[in-house]
């Protein structure tokens, strides 16, 4: 019963797309879907399915364009200053509101302002008086005259029949998607009901025996099934309907079931995941079964275990497990289908030009995918690649665009061009400031607190040590850098490296913290460690921090200090990039011990034994230094009260100095 | 009781979106709304109220990243080709698929291809058959053995906890405003529920005795009342919530109640309309009585008659009844507070550069908001000025951008550069082929059938009269001209004027249709008119097209032939643009009778007196005939069948050589 195909091609994304839009073509899907009666009012982003024109002119009667006396223009001849000429009231001039109709026969309207209102028992001159009689005095009354000093020319101040649109004239076109104006242009017209473009119905099927629904309580082995709302939320987005199915197990049958229930629903089904070649992945052997797999695995990174397929004459996609393949695989396949099926066009990826910071190397034969961070720092624009696992979703949410790497490339070289495909908007890309460095805690406070202030603003921080933060100022990579390096000669903090590394440079040094570094151990001490000395133990594993980092050139400054030789510290060659890292290595057991900051001790509930207090500041440019993004950063540092406090309770910390300028050159 | 306070200032925009603002700091009002608890699952697009941290690690546990073997590192050291180990199965090594939890203390995962199995009853190679086994067999019985032939190496092939986002850290910094694949890492972080802005709830009472609901059967006099539905709209773009009240009559108590009702319920509250002079606008008087007008009249053209107002510390607005105005202030006034009030930022309006096809003259003292088509012509961006009427809705349907006229300007000089603030995309813009020339309504058709065929393209028909058509070539404005010109002289179309227009250009003439051009009249005819002969009768009024329109010429040539002085004609200085202007102001009395296609007669249930049968050309550049654009768009002329039924349902054309080529330089 379950027989499973082994096999996973690598076919080019080109030839992929292109086979897969024959054949969708040969089954007539590359049309917009049929059409649907909504009433106007609910029309609002949908897409037309056929011309709207006007059922009736708008306006559908001459209307007055001002408040004033209607008139007959042939009975204003020869009005002038020297001898104004007098209309009656009732019978010649009849006064009329803006949008009222026009009296029969009438034909211009003189407005207010222009008439003179004699005669009758109540009179006044509208628009002359400081204190002007209340309306029914405007309008003159019955058996009085108005007086006017100039003729009127035809229809005058008249909104004639179809000013706005005539009768059967085009309102919208097919596939227009229609906007709020539009709304107003369709019951202008007299139209109430609209045909507009179906939404595509996609329907989602989670499939693994090891997902939960997210807020169940998790057990080792659950995982959180959030793709499903991933692809959900960008089938919203592109006017599609998604329909989301509970997780079914991997279970063949169980599989084949949901999968025939799903195409008597949707317009197409998309199964997530089981798409690649496990002893639990039965999509592919599930469509190839009851439809036809046309496509399994394509040469890309990632996202390759790819399965696009057809069944009942509707297409059926298998999409990979991990998130970042999930996305990619669903905006390069599915994405434009949704599109064609409502008579829209996507609208073009917006690209820009950047220069990448660091070698990447991709593996030849698969166009990878790779996301980077961007910023602009003086007149470069900066694309930093952040983690490649297909795994972290986070490298998704932090990413500002993506770099197709192509398939027959080992990859960019450091400072290179790359044309970069982007997730978030330009403008809020130059509102970036771009700090590169040591990692802190910190940082992310700041990150928001400046976002809470200015929300057109952004913090972008790349951790990859202090050395490696005042490296990127050199290579004019980031506005700023975090930078916590202890000189052993001088015992002095940052200055010396900085004027080692960047001799050339105006540099302002801002202290942001001062803070407590120790080693990590789980709760309670279990190993009874106390200082760098228990390093040297058999049983004892240390998580180190990469080379550049500051907290790495402290590790190695008590090593020497104790004569230690890092070759007899177990796991010394084990690198993490960030505190939190460290923190996490040491409770889920990776590490006995390693060095960090007190608060990532704090945040995951382990056991700290200090080591060192140490100053991190923030080095920048003087270039930088003074410009307003940077100032509205700084101005946190010395005024945010928010900020401050919730750096007091992550603990470890000592913030008097946060804001000052340690030097200046 | 209706106390009015006939006052409307005139201050300038800038001046008054300062005050506005400083009195909403003042109020408060400055800063975004509270938050509230959402479920993630419903936060596509919302605002995040605060920053978002994991609460858990993700993954949670130890994860293997491949289907294949946990192992313990160390029981790998030695393995190599000469010398492959054998580790136990069960007990040394134990099969994993991918996001299995690793077994305790094993710390590295071998791939399943990596891997020969041995020893046990049933065994394989996964990987190297072409037929391979199913998966039970891949795993390998318990009492068999793995054999490897390379060591392992700590965590290889294992997603270690935290390895997407540690506990603790930053998912998500205040005010971000949320996309799919942020909902996928809240949920992967642990939270089902989220604290987001408020959607800002805007209340919108349209006021108006006039007023009608969609749908109404129509009186004289009535209005349809559509503009709260475009308001609502602009606010559901906005991420707000509108809260539409029924029509309110023109009554100072009314109102006032509705409004007091209003400022309960919503954040905002938007009044349409009321807000100027007239005897029956309210809207000023009640907020003065209730509340306070902080400014009434601002320099700007159209939407002049706006008022900002406070009431019970919250924003009442007052915003002008013509559509157009509507749209335009409610931008200018409530976008930003919307946006503001969910710590959003708007995205800055897109701006293009662009030459102005035409002198606009503008009134000095009040900023203009002139609505223009866009189209690149060669390498050229053309700004044609739409109808400025503030109550041509389709102005502002039919529109690509809003160019702004300084206060101080008259207006910009004829090929003079503007700044357009676009209201459609720039892509869309560039897939424009621009037509201008006389009038067809098969133009109207053809827009609509490329906009069929291809969704990414776009028809722009500007109506100047075919003269006006031939010289917009000239001047590089236009891709094709529509042009029906009688050689007085030769009795032929076209060719005699293109020569003598545009003596150096190379063209390509393609006939469009062949059409019927005669006078319409009334149904019935009631004036019994039976020619161009009448026009001289005292009894009737005609209605003309502009200098320069094909049927002006037409028109002129008639009247000459007949010896009538046009000074004779009753009605011969009013000019339309169009054919279908022509047969709305006959049917509605504004004239007896007009020369017009036969299709305009059809369209509004008019009679019709055959006058002549004309050829109708498409006049195109060389350069331009060769483009893929208008190679797409005579694909139509040619093949597209419904278009040609369609035009045959309007009546009055021939279009035997549709599509052909009538002469070609």
């Amino acid at each position: 019963m379950t027989k499973r195909k082994i096999y996973l091609e690598n076919i080019p994304l080109q030839d992929a797309l292109e086979i897969w839009s024959k054949r969708l073509k040969e089954a007539g899907l590359d049309k917009p879907l049929s059409g649907e009666r909504i009433p106007v009012d609910n029309s609002l982003g949908r897409v037309t399915a056929e011309a709207v024109s006007a059922r009736i002119s708008s306006p559908f009667y001459h209307a007055s364009a001002m408040d004033g006396y209607a008139v007959r223009f042939v009975d204003t001849f020869g009005a002038s200053e020297t001898k104004p000429k007098r209309l009656k009231i009732g019978e010649q001039a009849i006064y009329v509101d803006t949008g009222d109709p026009m009296p029969d026969r009438f034909d211009a309207v003189i407005i207010i302002e222009d008439v003179n209102i004699v005669g009758s028992r109540e009179s006044g001159v509208r628009g002359q008086e400081s204190n002007p009689p209340s309306p029914p005095l405007l309008k003159g009354g019955e058996g009085g005259f108005i007086e006017i000093i100039e003729p009127a020319t035809p229809w005058q101040n008249v909104r004639t029949i179809g000013e706005d649109m005539v009768a059967t004239e085009l309102i919208l076109p097919e596939n227009h998607t229609i906007r709020p104006v539009d709304i107003g242009a369709l019951l202008g017209g007299g139209g109430t009901e609209i045909t507009v473009r179906k939404r595509p119905k996609v329907v989602i099927i989670p499939t693994g025996t090891e997902l939960v629904e997210p807020g169940t309580e998790l057990k080792k082995g659950n995982i959180i099934e959030y793709n499903s709302r991933i692809l959900g939320g960008m089938v919203e987005e592109w006017g599609g309907e998604p329909i989301r199915i509970k997780p079914v197990p991997d279970d063949y049958e169980m599989i084949k079931k949901a999968i025939l229930e799903a195409i008597g629903i949707g317009d197409i089904v998309v199964i997530n995941a089981g798409a690649s070649l496990g002893s639990e992945d039965f999509t592919a052997s599930v469509i190839e079964d009851i439809g036809e797999v046309i496509v399994h695995g394509v040469a890309i990174r990632p996202g390759k275990p790819v399965i696009l397929g057809l069944l009942r004459g509707k297409p059926v996609v298998g999409i990979p497990g991990y998130p970042v393949s999930a996305f990619l695989t669903f905006n390069l396949f599915v994405k434009p289908l949704i599109h064609i099926w409502q008579g829209k066009v996507a609208s073009p990826q917006e690209k820009i030009k950047a220069r990448i910071s660091r070698q990447v190397a991709s593996p030849l034969g698969q166009e990878e995918f790779l996301r980077v961070k961007l910023g602009e720092v003086g007149d470069k624009l900066i694309a930093t690649p952040v983690s490649r696992g297909a795994g972290v979703l986070m490298s998704l949410v932090r990413a500002d665009g993506i770099v197709r790497i192509p398939a027959q490339s080992e990859g960019p070289g450091a400072g290179s061009e790359v044309e970069v495909e982007l997730l978030r908007s330009k403008i809020d890309i130059l509102n970036t400031i771009v700090c590169i460095g040591s990692h802190d805690n910190t940082l992310d406070l700041l990150a928001n607190s400046l976002k809470k202030k200015y929300p057109e603003m952004s913090l972008s921080s790349g951790h990859v040590g202090s050395m490696g933060g005042l490296m990127a100022i050199k290579r004019g990579e980031a506005h700023i850098a975090g930078t916590h390096l202890l000189d052993e000669e001088t015992g002095e903090y940052n200055i010396p490296f900085i004027k080692r590394l960047l001799p050339d440079k105006k540099m302002v040094l801002v202290n942001l913290v001062y803070r407590e570094q120790g080693l990590l151990v789980p709760k309670g001490n279990p190993k009874g460690i106390k200082g760098f000395e228990d390093l040297r133990r058999e049983d004892i594993t240390f998580i180190n921090r990469q080379a550049g980092a500051g907290t790495r050139l402290l590790t190695d400054k008590y090593l020497k200090d104790l004569g230690i030789d890092s070759k007899e510290v177990k796991g010394y060659t084990h690198e993490e990039y960030t505190h939190m890292g460290v923190a996490s290595a040491i409770l889920s057991g990776v590490a006995d011990t390693g060095l960090a900051i007190l608060s990532s001790a704090v945040a995951l509930g382990l056991d700290f034994i200090p080591v060192a207090k140490e100053r991190y500041d923030l080095a920048i440019p003087e270039e930088f230094y003074k410009t307003e993004m940077i100032k509205r950063l700084l101005s946190i540092l010395k005024d945010d009260k928010d900020f401050r406090s919730q750096i007091m309770l992550m603990g470890g910390y000592d913030i008097s100095d946060m804001g000052k300028i340690i030097c200046k050159d």
